[in-house]
């Protein structure tokens, strides 16, 4: 397997969504080793599992970001999700089709401040661990969003007006499995007991073992033949 | 002078950003006006000209709105604009180019926002007062950005996987003058001393007269031939 090579990004402004999850923190520890000089922005957005915010704080500290923003913006205004509403999270097995815990145009309202962050701060670069692979069936995590969303911030911008330096939005996991996510953080030195998956932590803070998430990072630790750092309550 | 016509959306759901300034004010009368079901976004960015949140609150009881969520999301912290950091308002009258007004991907952001409620309460329309002969030179205001990030909501969404309803974006002012929206605005019924476009206004809470706003909305009163409420300092 090749790993996902972000050299190019090398002393540059990269503006990197940062939940505290396995994907992210893989993206973040990758950029760290290319050279990038990384603001990490992170939503407060009101989630179930509040527990990843701390995570994204551990990992910024431990990973050389330059600045961390960590934006309150509360989706539970308006709900839609087991993640922002009451309703209970899915414990029954990865199944086909959108889950309930897809947060309407979650991804879409993240990069978007992360490009309003990146031209006031004078980014060209963004970075999101999206993947389409072994991931829950959210439809802004596919490749054709992200190819629409960066069309749209060259018009949305000054990049589109005043010939700035061309907006890009970096998926280096896109193509992987959570396995090859599981060994590219491994080989750029991710402390993967920093980060936290679980959208339903036990009351004592065990990760839940059973959500589509905890499934999906037991399995691609499995898969790597990696050690799983992680206390699961199932 | 042919106005707007959103007939098409009686009975119908549509997510609305509600700034409280006339263009947006003009959208909701218009929408009122033609059946819609009114939910009306408005984003509290901390932005220098707070006056019009009352505005906005106004206008939404005014018009019967159904749903009026004021969402805090706040721009300063990482600013980059005259209304969201200490950076002086122009007043020295309309110039060509991109002015420090201008806040990087407000109107993306907005619509994000706006697109992740749609999405969570069933509609598929949002509308938004944005146009491109009398304003500011923002590049979100700009036609060619309303189609790309309608193409990428088609995309972010479950619109684009369950084959939910398409979203549409509603421009219905995009290509009036300031005049040609005080006309259309003054037909609908809307009451114009509700809404407010000063980006710096007077202690004493007054519209400057001064800054590119309050310039229009007085150019486009005066060539509308319609009296002007506004109270100007200058």
């Amino acid at each position: 397997m090749s790993l996902p090579d972000l050299a190019g990004l090398s002393g540059r402004r990269v503006v990197l969504l940062l939940s505290g999850g396995l994907d992210s923190a893989c993206v973040l520890a990758l950029a760290h080793r290319a050279g990038a000089r990384l603001f990490a922005l992170t939503i407060d957005y009101n989630q179930r599992h509040r527990r990843e915010l701390d995570a994204a704080a551990a990992l910024a500290r431990h990973h050389g970001v330059e600045r961390h923003i960590v934006l309150p913006l509360d989706l539970r205004a308006f709900g839609g999700s087991a993640l922002t509403a009451d309703i209970a999270v899915p414990k029954g097995g990865v199944r086909p089709g959108i889950p309930v815990t897809y947060v309407p145009a979650r991804n879409t309202i993240f990069l978007s401040v992360a490009l309003g962050w990146a031209e006031a701060a004078g980014a060209a670069d963004l970075a999101i661990g999206v993947n389409a692979l072994d991931y829950s069936g959210y439809p802004d995590c596919r490749p054709d969003f992200i190819a629409a969303f960066e069309a749209m911030a060259n018009l949305a911008t000054k990049a589109g007006v005043e010939g700035a330096a061309r907006i890009r939005v970096h998926t280096p996991l896109i193509d992987l499995s959570k396995a090859g996510i599981v060994t590219a953080a491994h080989a750029a030195g991710l402390d993967m007991g920093l980060t936290w998956s679980c959208y339903d932590p036990t009351p004592d803070g065990k990760h839940c073992g059973l959500c589509d998430s905890c499934r999906l990072r037991k399995k691609g630790f499995a898969e790597a033949g990696i050690p799983d750092p992680t206390v699961y309550a199932a």
